[in-house]
């Protein structure tokens, strides 16, 4: 019998002798890598912090006190140990838990979260709640090192050691990002590491200067500034923060000794653990960055179960990398998704034209602006949930002064089992209103080709938005060739209805309009290309003469988005318009087919919707 | 003769014996206070770095060098010395020089501005681009404390000190943020003072110390880091930052000695200068806070013209004190901006349930989130301009999670004199698609008590944005009372055509319709008073029986907002609509009335586009 059978909950878990939790975390890294390699998922992250895990629900009283995931990608195992382990089966799978946090799923999770660095302003606003209701209970966040180089992990801190709440960070720092060498906070990282082994050393060394001391109080306070110095973490103290660390952060026995005693501090207490990410299962060490984030695999070998079709950011990378070839003007710019974004490829061929900037999107955007001022061509390749965090760089920084950066915005539209927190579904509509801005989606790899190779020929603010998977199968042009800003390529003219799509659905409207003509309904289908400006003039002469019933289709939330843009034209020109989209709600996580089949997103419903409207 | 007379650009400024630069700050001071004790602006930010100013054009050799000021705010001197010295009177009036750093402006302004916290990014743009491009210039960037304590500067300030590029930050230290004591950065500057203060006295313990260097190699390296540590700006020295500071900021002798020490240093610099805020004039000297961005106002007496009608702010401000009286749930966060957003009067009422956190957006919303899960009701009072940094935050920590958090959007709309950077123009767009979120506009003070009342008397996420400036005048209901949410208030029946509007622009409806009805026209008003959820109910079963001519009115972008909203309810109706707000394009500066009346947000216009209509 498995211990982890005995355990459902964190009190299951106080129950065992500290003796056996070693053998439970194995368990429980079976149990993860079991799942994952049928579902796919965040491995290494999970991995790494399973021992963490099991220390803090040791020593903490969950749901009483408070455990904050940052990103929470890593938060597995402390799915597992809270009640789900029965479900754990159907993580990120439609209708299963989800792979983050999500306070709708269990009270044990006590703030949802799926982006990084939010965990110290939530775990602070828990505190203050705390104490102005008089409760009492612990507050706990796990956050990464690489989440800890945002801004928004800074402006956390900062608020933090300024209000002196009574709270416990625990910095997991696994050294992915010390090792990408990323950010300054990195190297300060690296050092605090140095420092930490330093540490013996220095402390003879104190013994010689405390003596000192009985030269007076001036000086008293003088070696204190040195003892500071010479204890890592200044960076935090500085910052109000008691510092404790570096420990290691797979031994349970001390973790929860070192949590025992640290429980009851008092004021913001930053306790930094070292973790390895995929710890426990070999591939993983060896590879973090391929089994951070990732689809079946075989666990014997550690292969992935791959798809041989080529993706969007596949696509993307290989035309930046020969446009770049001939115009020594582009620079590609990414937040720490390096391989998501497929600018890796870009950084061995260009290095001195590539910037991984840390997860700092803002900054990201507003460096590239000045980039764009001083004459370079920059291409800002982020994900679009992730561009959220960036509009006012666009707003103020780009589309104000009308420069000429380039937003590559991967996983635009659903993106499967991430779900709520990370699908693109908003893009177009958070994107629309600014001023200046031209909007492209391609609706297949030649199209993403061609319009890459359009924003770099113009001299403005330019987006692509391009979905997550596998494209068309179509050939790729050898030589990608500018469109036209603004124009839209009529597909096929047919007079009872028009399809108007843009993005990856035009190919949806093709299939269906193939199907009607079957049952003698005859499609118009216009690939709009461009969402902004938006080709009304041919919609006006060659669709409007035709038809005056229309079927909008896009993979983005319906209010302002393409389909109203279209409305807002169509409205006083007598035509019936409906809009097909994603709804005005958040989208739980699930397969895309299946997503894409409850939004109505197929020829199918394009079909139904068509037939109503006869 | 004045010596500024001879003073166009920097190169005429150069040409200058340095004994005569205290006289022209003088006289540059006087240019200031005269124009803007007429046009209004930001007085003391610019008064507290003439001398900086003059000090950096002397030694630097601008357009070539670029100088890039954090905010812009702070800019006047820099803009009278660039060949804009005879437009200065214009400044802030339609049509004049912007209060701002404007590229298309002048090419003295390397980079546009109006946020905070975006120069080191673009410094390090510019810095990146420079050598890329094997270009040979100097990027120096002024940056306020306050300003330093954002996310986005702390981003940019670790990538700068990862890429080691050769730019200076001069950290424009003008204890304004430390007088307000937010945030442990705050604490952190100050301490840097008293380190400054004490460093002469820990010169000569170093020499004492230093003696142990005979200890050997790794001894040395200890006594390296001690040295370190004796010296302030250890932060910005862990970031890779060269610190040097703290030193007086209106000796421009001094300060051009330093300035031409540092100009060839290479790598990442920070300059820490000491200002005072509104110095050579002693009213802003003194009130500092009044003086930041003021009306017009008497040189003599440092009274300021006052109108005495009531501002939206002061009633949100009245109304929120007063339902925190009965409801101790209430607590309210401001990005520092205590004074604009009204909550300084709540801070002094309840200073438990207050938080300024700083210039830090995004960590408001998300501490606000996480209040809200532990039970409180939040109100973050943000500028519309402003909340564009904390989409993300509001998405992803808010709107997900369902929870109660208000959002009291001060500025929405046209906000005049400071023009394009903010213009409070696109809220209802960036907001309208996101889930969950009720969004409301009063039509005047009593529906914004009102709307207080009914968003904290729901349990979702509320938003109620209102615009800069005067109420309509009208008695106040001694106790607010809630609405229903979603629900429009048809205001009057007409049945040749419908106004339909929110916010402040029902004023404007309701003039028009008086006028129309002179001429026989009726006019139907509502005022929809909720964007979200959009009461298309009311609309349908009472005003469509009437009237298919519709004319919708905001003062927001069109793109995304209110009138396509009512568009696509509309559109499908056989309905013919019209929709005026604010062009695709970035608002100029200027008189709030002269801009309402370009962009046809007037009675006039309304009956202008009813009889085009009819």
């Amino acid at each position: 019998m498995k211990i982890l059978d005995s355990v459902d909950n964190p009190q299951d878990l106080k129950k065992l002798n500290k003796g056996v939790l070693t053998d439970l975390a194995r368990e429980i890294r079976e149990e993860i890598i079991n799942t994952i390699s049928k579902n796919g998922g965040h491995l290494a992250p999970s991995l790494g912090v399973v021992d963490l895990t099991i220390s803090i629900h040791y020593v903490f009283n969950s749901p009483h006190d408070k455990i904050i995931w940052d990103v929470g990608h890593q938060s597995y195992a402390h799915k597992i140990i809270t009640e789900r382990k029965s479900k754990f089966a159907t993580i990120r799978i439609h209708g299963g838990l989800s792979g983050f946090p999500k306070i709708s799923e269990s009270e044990y999770d006590a703030f949802g979260v799926g982006h990084s660095s939010t965990s110290i302003s939530a775990a602070l606003g828990f505190a203050v709640a705390r104490d102005l209701k008089n409760e009492n209970y612990k507050i706990v966040t796990i956050i990464g090192d690489g989440s800890m180089t945002a801004g928004l992990a800074f402006e956390g801190l900062q608020n933090a050691g300024h209000l002196k709440k009574d709270i416990l960070v625990i910095l997991n720092d696994n050294e992915m990002f010390i090792s990408q060498k990323v950010g300054a906070v990195a190297g300060y990282f690296a050092k605090l590491l140095t420092v930490g082994m330093a540490r013996k050393f220095e402390k003879k060394v104190m013994e010689t200067v405390s003596r000192f001391h009985s030269l007076g109080s001036s000086f008293g306070k003088f070696i204190k500034r040195v003892k500071v110095m010479l204890f890592p973490g200044m960076l935090f103290e500085e910052m109000g923060f008691t510092y404790i660390g570096p420990v290691q952060g797979h031994d349970i026995n001390n973790l929860i000794t070192i949590l025992e005693n640290l429980k009851d501090m008092s004021g913001p207490v930053l306790l930094h653990v070292i973790t390895k990410k995929g710890k426990g299962y070999p591939p993983a060490e060896e590879n973090p960055v391929k089994f951070h984030g990732i689809g079946k695999f075989s666990i014997k070998t550690g292969k992935i179960v791959e798809n041989k079709t080529v993706t969007y950011t596949k696509v993307f990378s290989d035309t930046l990398i020969n446009l770049a070839q001939s115009n020594d003007k582009i620079v590609a710019i990414t937040a720490a998704m390096p391989e998501g974004t497929g600018l890796d490829k870009f950084a061995k061929k260009y290095p001195n034209r590539y910037f991984d900037v840390g997860i700092a999107e803002g900054h990201a955007v507003t460096f590239a602006a000045a980039m764009a001022v001083a004459g370079m061509h920059p291409v800002c390749a982020i994900y679009s949930t992730f561009m959220q965090r960036a509009i006012d760089n666009i707003i103020h920084d780009v589309a104000l002064q009308n420069l000429p950066v380039i937003f590559a915005l991967d996983r635009a539209g659903l993106v499967g089992e991430d779900g709520g927190t990370h699908h693109g579904s908003f893009d177009l509509s958070y994107l629309n209103y600014i001023p200046n801005i031209v909007i492209m989606a391609p609706s297949d790899e030649n199209e993403l080709q061609s319009m890459l190779k359009t924003a770099l020929d113009s001299n403005s603010p330019c987006v692509i938005r391009y979905p997550k998977g596998y494209c068309t199968g179509i050939m790729l042009n050898k030589i990608p060739t500018a469109l036209q800003i603004g124009k839209a390529r009529v597909l096929r003219y047919g007079s009872d209805i028009c399809f108007l799509a843009i993005g990856n659905h035009v190919e949806t409207c093709l299939k269906a309009a193939d199907l009607l003509m079957k049952i003698d309904i005859n499609v118009s289908v216009v690939d709009m290309r461009f969402l902004k400006p938006l080709d009304i003039n041919t919609v006006r002469e060659e669709i409007l003469i035709r038809t005056k019933k229309f079927i909008t289709i896009e993979e983005n939330t319906l209010i302002g988005g393409f389909g109203e843009s279209i409305k807002a034209f169509l409205c006083n020109e007598g035509a019936t318009v409906k809009c097909i989209g994603l709804p005005d709600e958040f989208i739980e996580h699930g397969d895309l087919g299946i997503l894409r089949g409850k939004y109505g997103l197929t020829p199918e419903n394009l079909i139904k919707e068509t037939l109503k409207m006869l």
